[in-house]
């Protein structure tokens, strides 16, 4: 799950190291391929089951990590002349199982599934504070993709 | 326990925004007070009760927020002509009872202990990437504060 096809989207392995006390969990680097400028960095929690989107960003870079929990994003791509135009990637990420740094260029469409018991959380780190004018929405049922557990 | 009074500190409120699927929890913008630039965001796990510290960042302001579980910070203040030198303060920080970033001069001693259940997470922000030449590290038992439970 960890060979992301799509074009604009990277999963870069990120390093967990062991602490005694509680380990070190690395995230962002300003010096990290993918990094696209601060503008905000926020969280976003995720019940089990429960599904967020579908959400495009017409010209934010994502930068996304899970520090709790577990989550499945799903990427869909409808963007005209792309390699990957009509393709839906998915990968799951966790702290324990897959510890990754997910970039989405912008123009793809985005949404994402809690998957651990109880609440999930990412954080995103995105170039501009947020801009609800920027982003685009669609409901579950307008981009047909089964988000069954 | 929102009074900070030591000279470089500051708890500022964050917002908590409810959303039915999961909430959204603010961070760090690039506009905020206290914000001194990116170079790195990573996180620090802490076990309820274990104590991580005590450490000096000599030229990085921190920008902590607790996305997860609850930690107590403790500052200790023993810079030289400081109007707050040889002054311990305390905060508690959860998503859920006082959402915060705390933001921390260089020059300022920090430890920090796990008050929830389980593993605490705490998100740090900082203006240059992770280098351990930058810091000075003490034992618990070298600044005499009691972190009992």
């Amino acid at each position: 799950m960890d060979k992301i096809t799509m074009e604009g989207v990277t999963a870069y392995p990120l390093k967990r190291i062991a602490v005694d006390n509680g380990d070190i969990l690395h995230a962002v680097k300003a010096t990290d391929d993918g990094y696209a400028g601060f503008g905000e960095v926020y969280f976003s929690q995720i019940r089990e089951g429960a599904v967020k989107g579908w959400k495009r960003h017409n010209r934010l870079t994502l930068n996304l990590v899970v520090p709790a929990g577990e989550i499945r994003f799903v990427l869909y791509d409808d963007r005209p002349g792309s390699a990957t135009c009509g393709q839906f990637e998915a990968i799951t990420l966790s702290p324990d199982k897959n510890y990754r740094r997910l970039t989405v260029a912008p123009g793809i469409w985005l949404a994402f599934q809690g998957i651990a018991p109880g609440v999930s959380m990412l954080m995103d780190l995105i170039p501009e504070a947020h801009d609800p004018e920027e982003a685009d929405k669609k409901t579950l049922a307008e981009i047909n993709y089964s988000f069954s557990l």
